[in-house]
């Protein structure tokens, strides 16, 4: 079952400087880290009380997935991501109902625990769509 | 005082095919209007009890604001938005802090009572975000 709304995805090339904007925001940084499954740091800012977060993704290899979009477009909103409360479960359902999965299985997150898997929405929206689960 | 993220925007050309990707991640359609100030139509989808929403966002006019990035980069994320408890003071208050202001003064939103005004993060985040004040 899909939760709600875990956080929002912002590319950077520069996460000094787009830390700076988020604290222009009055966001504070709750968690940062490497995803080695996809090649980036990763910040977590939040609002005091907030649930949901913006993660700044920054590459941090030269394969990291995010160069195509930093390309093409530049920095900016890269994904939105859904807590899930079993991703094998909610990956397999969303199979059947016709996504298209960019993981077909779930990887590691960031923290200890964490599963993530990317699926994309189609071409009405553009949407890519992280899930994940925090596990038990 | 910002008080968090309110909802997500997405741009599309086709609501009727978006909100199918919607329906695909069992999001509930809660809103729809056409917001005059911007010359766009609007729906709200969210899960049962999320206080965040998606807002997918479609011109309804031919000089609506959004026609540019769907040019340019066709459907997909567009903005970030953060509830506010005074518009007036936190547009003040973010000018001050050097943002930059894409309208300087709120617009009516798409529901009586609301006022919005985005805003553009800078480059290192490419981010656009709308303040939503909610009035009394």
């Amino acid at each position: 079952m899909i939760l709600g709304i875990d956080h929002v995805g912002v590319i950077t090339r520069d996460l000094d400087a787009a830390g700076a904007g988020m604290e222009l925001l009055d966001l504070k940084r709750d968690y940062e880290g490497v995803v080695d499954s996809y090649g980036v740091a990763c910040q977590f800012w939040r609002h005091d009380g907030d649930n949901v977060a913006i993660e700044l993704v920054a590459p941090a290899r030269a394969d990291a997935a995010v160069h195509g979009q930093l390309t093409r477009q530049g920095p900016g909103l890269h994904h939105v991501a859904f807590q899930v409360d079993d991703i094998d479960a909610e990956l397999a359902t969303l199979r059947r109902r016709g996504a298209v999965l960019v993981d077909t299985a779930p990887c590691p997150g960031g923290r200890p625990g964490l599963r993530v898997a990317f699926i994309h929405l189609g071409p009405a929206t553009g949407l890519l769509v992280e899930l994940v689960d925090y596990g038990s």
